[in-house]
């Protein structure tokens, strides 16, 4: 058969196992070479035969992994609303429903779609392990003996050598670790704010922030924020007068999986060097994207030094053990010094750990397995809920990270919702601990680090079944 | 020979040796049992002996280790003056000060009198890393996950159990566990205060509290203290309406070694109560005791629930760990809050390694032998100081912890002897460092946690004669 119409062939097979979902949104496909010895064809052919494929979006081409069945030539449902805080009324404390929700965490009969972190099942303890008898050998003192103010020189020097890979020019000095990334955050604003002033965040916003905020007795704007290109910059400029520290987490938001377009960064970092307005940007998600490369920094394009970068392991890596980091501009000296009195020092044996896995690329290779899982997971989640939850729900579409952002039907109250659902012991997080204003009472967070198995897909579908009784009330 | 005359004749030959520097200052007599041996006598001869020995402050008896020579009979130094910090001005930062003395902590060469901790010869890290070995394997996630906010709960039970031999009545409820003790009274005082409050310390007072309220905007005053008694209440009482907090080190002040005596302990509780001034008790150095038992803390007196006890195990076990605690008080809910914002949570790995030294008695058996080596240090100091530094050398007399505190002759900058001794490769830690006022420029901190031998002699005399040809010029 002629090589341009045996290519259309393959194709024509694997849409139809699409279609029919014999192939399902998520699996791997075949790779190139295994499609070459199962059809008996040469490269040129299995390539084109993919190319195809890829043009009618069923598939899609993950670098160095390989084939995916695509969701999105199934997409039927809608992406949430853009947020309008300014508009809408403020409300009273989310901090019993913070309790209630994250009381049960620690209870493993309950399907934990609200944890923050990802599941156990996905982290390289056993690796990390070794890491701690390796370097409780080698590290004077065993770690009982303190470490410099500002943190681990390995650590920082792999953190610095590491985000080469991410056009910076970090050296260690430029490196401050932090005990986990709420932590560099709290660093950060403890550093340039005072109470009474007003920081800018995006709408839906990790509640963290909304709580850190309060305790530090500043004011909370939250921003409209788009599900895909995150932060409204109009918006923010014409509102920068009342706001003294931008705080916003441009990539891979929590919880809307948003991501800034290159040139919004660039117009944000000029807007704010231009009001003298400094930026903590929280990038604890950058490197789970399921592009191809880490997405930029807004630090990228600050040459003033007004942007404070965070970065961390807690949603890669290890989240016990409390490791972050702040590249902190110009207010490198402040920060440290604010450290420093408060605490001394960190404890040094787990940033060695840390720093140990990272050596050797063993922290890389976890990174793409991990986001692998994470994209896979992303699809078989979509797919599930857009078979199983009614039509008028809309969804997030994270380029990163792992959470999804549902907007139900108006009439649902997910705080009411949560309270039938963990008595199905199934948990996620409701939408208004997202906001310190009366929105979002009808959308929930659902986390997918975890491991994919039929149990999680009938726990969606149950979560999905309760959501449309509820309709039907 | 009858048994009344030969105690006389053991106790005369014991004399000799002591007068004699046979036997030196801290040195270990035999054992009643083996002093019952050697001279072939009875247990009451034998305990007669002794009895006269003490009775004529040649010997110490110390419950548990046995009988040292004492160093009081030879005492001729005076004990440093009670400083006077409120008519005396204030002065510059001392912040390049402490960079200088801090930044050749590193140095092996150099002999670290100046050091805040104990070397690491003392302490236990072959037996600690097993713990981490252990702890490893048993802990949930090996670390990875979260920990309670108010932090491990083995940890705080264990602080609890251990805490009733001080007639307390702890529960872990009442104990949360922060990231070394530096953190523990800055977690008090952010929970407490606001910026323009003013808070009272003892003078002269560790650096690091000096430090950490001015970078939260507190104003400080420092309060005349006794070397032996600790602060003076009188002074406290004149100025009380001035004061918004108490921040204390009551027992075993750092650089002073006072004790407060209980009978200004319930005083001193009863006034704040009166006048709801609340109380930051720093008991780190409380478990390192001279004496019989630990001393009682300000918390016994305490029914209104405003002193907050913070301790630790920097100056113990482990600096490097960072685990310290406090017990809040009726201050516990803000407390809690403002760490759970601030970090989350703390690793939990070292915290439990610690809990799990702590099981079993192993951490009271680390004590003792802890206890025992700087009593025995102190006073071989002390008998050092008085040999080989000037007649009118002032020195403190610590019942506990291990620092000692000299006052020099007036003619003496402590800070330009630094620079001198440093290019001998002795450090030690400046007293003008310990004040905000213009006071202390002839006092030293010297730290005799570490392992004696005659190189420390050696290095203690070479300092003695600097102070002298200081003088001489």
């Amino acid at each position: 058969m002629p090589r341009e119409i045996l290519y259309l062939k393959i194709a024509k097979i694997l849409e139809n196992q699409i279609l029919s979902e014999t192939l399902r949104t998520g699996d791997k496909l075949p790779s190139l070479r295994s499609l070459q010895k199962i059809y008996n064809v040469g490269l040129n052919t299995a390539q084109q035969a993919y190319t195809l494929l890829e043009s009618k979006s069923l598939i899609i081409s993950k670098p160095k992994s390989g084939y995916f069945v695509s969701g999105t030539s199934k997409r039927k449902l809608a992406l949430p609303s853009v947020s309008n805080p300014i508009v809408t009324a403020t409300k009273n404390e989310t901090e019993y429903l913070t309790y209630k929700v994250f009381d049960v965490l620690r209870d493993k009969s309950v399907r934990q779609f609200s944890l923050g972190v990802p599941d156990e099942k996905l982290l390289p303890i056993s690796k990390l392990n070794k890491g701690i008898i390796k370097v409780m050998r080698e590290l004077d003192g065993s770690g009982t003996a303190f470490e410099p103010a500002q943190g681990s020189l390995n650590l920082r020097r792999n953190i610095a050598k590491w985000s080469l890979a991410r056009e910076g020019e970090l050296s260690e000095d430029d490196i401050i670790t932090t005990l986990g990334t709420m932590n560099a955050i709290y660093l950060c604003l403890n550093a340039v704010t005072k109470p009474g002033d007003t920081i800018a965040t995006e709408s839906p916003v990790y509640f963290g922030i909304l709580q850190l905020a309060k305790s530090m007795g500043l004011n909370i704007l939250e921003l409209p924020t788009h599900p895909v290109t995150g932060v409204d910059l109009e918006a923010l400029k014409q509102n920068i007068n009342k706001i003294d520290l931008c705080c916003f987490t441009c990539n891979f938001n929590n919880p809307l999986g948003s991501l800034m377009p290159d040139e919004n960064k660039k117009a944000l970092v000029e807007l704010l060097t231009h009001y003298n307005v400094p930026l903590v940007d929280d990038d604890l998600f950058g490197v789970l994207h399921f592009g191809e490369t880490h997405p930029t920094l807004c630090k990228n394009y600050d040459e003033a030094g007004i942007v404070m970068s965070c970065g961390g392991f807690s949603k890669t890596l290890a989240p016990g053990y409390r490791i972050g980091w702040i590249e902190p501009g110009q207010f490198k000296e402040k920060i440290l010094w604010n450290k420093l009195v408060q605490t001394v020092a960190m404890p040094s044996l787990l940033q060695e750990v840390i720093a140990d896995f990272m050596e050797n690329g063993r922290y890389d290779h976890h990174l793409r397995v991990l986001r692998h899982t994470l994209y896979t997971n992303c699809l078989k989640f979509q797919q599930t809920i857009e078979e199983h939850f009614p039509d008028n729900t809309k969804i997030s579409q994270p380029q990163g990270g792992f959470f999804l952002w549902l907007e139900l039907d108006k009439k649902i109250d997910t705080r009411e919702l949560y309270d039938i659902a963990i008595r199905q012991k199934i948990s996620f997080a409701p939408g208004s601990l997202f906001t310190g204003h009366n929105q979002f009472n009808n959308c929930m967070r659902l986390n997918f680090a975890l491991k994919w198995d039929e149990h999680v897909y009938q726990d969606l579908r149950r979560l999905g079944n309760m959501v449309k009784r509820q309709i039907n009330l």
